[in-house]
């Protein structure tokens, strides 16, 4: 069954990196200003550093968590047992805040091998797993993109993260794609089937040209030359019912005020996505 | 057969982007005092702008030129007329130069649709094929890290640029296997299997954490974290017969004195090289 055209609206989402130098409470604000009724909150963005008080804040007014970030980092950069200790907190919050996901940065590759983090990875996501089924919190691997390798997710692609969330097929497991971190892949059309049933987080940031830098070199949606609305609207085709985060970690989006901002994000997000066909 | 293990010595070259900022004959100097035997010029540094000069050049100090850099562009970055035109004086420039292998950097994807520009390139390689045999020209196409999809190349994998020259199967077509593009591929292991047959040149660099600039950000062999010895001695036992150039683009390497460079570059490559078998 499909719904009205805009039924996306409904759906959207900001993801506090997208305003990382604001306050949270001012975030909050201007989603409740444009329309937009969820944030994905972040776990060092919480008000008065309080997760609790953060839910009220929410609560408040009227918004969703769509989701939090983030867990994961199981390859070795910390102990297991800090890295078990802080993704069982980081599953509580997100219970805590309604959050229905909580999204794994899984951890990168050490040893210039891009095959032996993933070992740790499947472990870590399965040794968590019944503690996040018990919250009724699903976990999201979430593919980076290749640049990432050696400093974020040993995950690069959406076929490695669609293999690893078969292999294991747990109902409290899925895929988070993110825009900017698959949309170079030759093997995307074929690797969006696969995951379209699995994906329970779609995150949504452009590719700029030039690249200003590797981590905060990312652009608001119809900035760059990523095909978002091929990439989003395939997934809310094949039949995505979750929230679509707009994600974008950049210098000069973070010193827009933030109030512009997110008006300025969902007009943009209606050029891309209006009058795409959308699974109601 | 098995050749000595150092026997990578001989094929060891200087890709010339490593030392942009010097002079071309001073880059040669250096090669000759430091005992290697080739390097790769680029085409915007010939000897006085002339390629005749550069050959001379190379031939007054015992060096070859192992291949030249840089042809491709074939995805509408510039008209076809002028890509056919400036990829024509390339193979000439090559043949001039006694370098067995012009180096195709293919051009760029424009539309944000990573799959398109692979049958402008296709179409452009075939219509160069035959100019390039008649010279006796090998082009190399050199899958890019996906971060220079929009930038620089189409082909962002190994196994794309497999596809596409199997496709194309001409004896005067092969691929440049670069550590820095591929080293992250979770599919690098078959996919270097499928490409050692059709290996024409290999260029190292290593990965930095952090990686400090998207195009320059580059590190000398060693100072990163991608396991250039199981790439480059994977090839080597694989048949891999060419040149083994080192190519770093990076603002720090450029600072460092060229011969003092060229010799501590030769020092890490014996650090990797030496002891791992070689096809004689």
């Amino acid at each position: 069954m499909t719904g009205p055209a805009d039924a996306w609206r409904a759906r959207l989402s900001i993801n506090q990196a997208t305003a990382e130098t604001s306050g949270t409470e001012e975030l909050l604000d201007a989603c409740v200003a444009a329309g937009v009724p969820a944030v994905a909150p972040w776990r060092h963005k919480y008000v008065g550093g309080d997760v609790r008080r953060t839910r009220r804040a929410l609560d408040g007014r009227g918004l969703r968590a769509s989701s939090l970030c983030r867990g994961g980092f199981f390859t070795g950069t910390r102990s297991p047992a800090e890295a078990r200790r802080d993704n069982r907190a980081a599953v509580e919050e997100a219970a805590e805040l309604g959050a229905p996901v909580l999204v794994l940065v899984c951890g990168p590759v050490h040893d210039g091998r891009p095959v032996a983090a993933v070992d740790l990875i499947r472990a870590g996501i399965e040794d968590l797993l019944p503690f996040a089924a018990d919250h009724d919190v699903v976990l999201a691997v979430e593919p980076f993109h290749p640049m990432f390798l050696a400093e974020r997710s040993a995950i690069v692609t959406l076929d490695q993260a669609v293999d690893l969330v078969e292999r294991i097929d747990h109902p409290h497991l899925g895929i988070a794609v993110d825009t900017y971190h698959v949309w170079w892949d030759p093997r995307l059309p074929q690797a969006l089937e696969r995951a379209a049933a699995r994906t329970v987080s779609v995150h949504v940031a452009d590719w700029l040209v030039p690249t200003p830098s590797v981590l905060t070199g990312r652009g608001l949606p119809g900035d760059g030359v990523a095909d978002l609305a091929g990439i989003v609207g395939g997934l809310l085709r094949d039949g995505y019912e979750g929230s679509i985060e707009v994600e974008v970690l950049n210098e000069d989006v973070w010193a827009t005020p933030v109030g512009a901002l997110v008006g300025d994000i969902r007009t943009r997000m209606a050029g891309l996505l209006d009058g795409l066909e959308v699974v109601a």
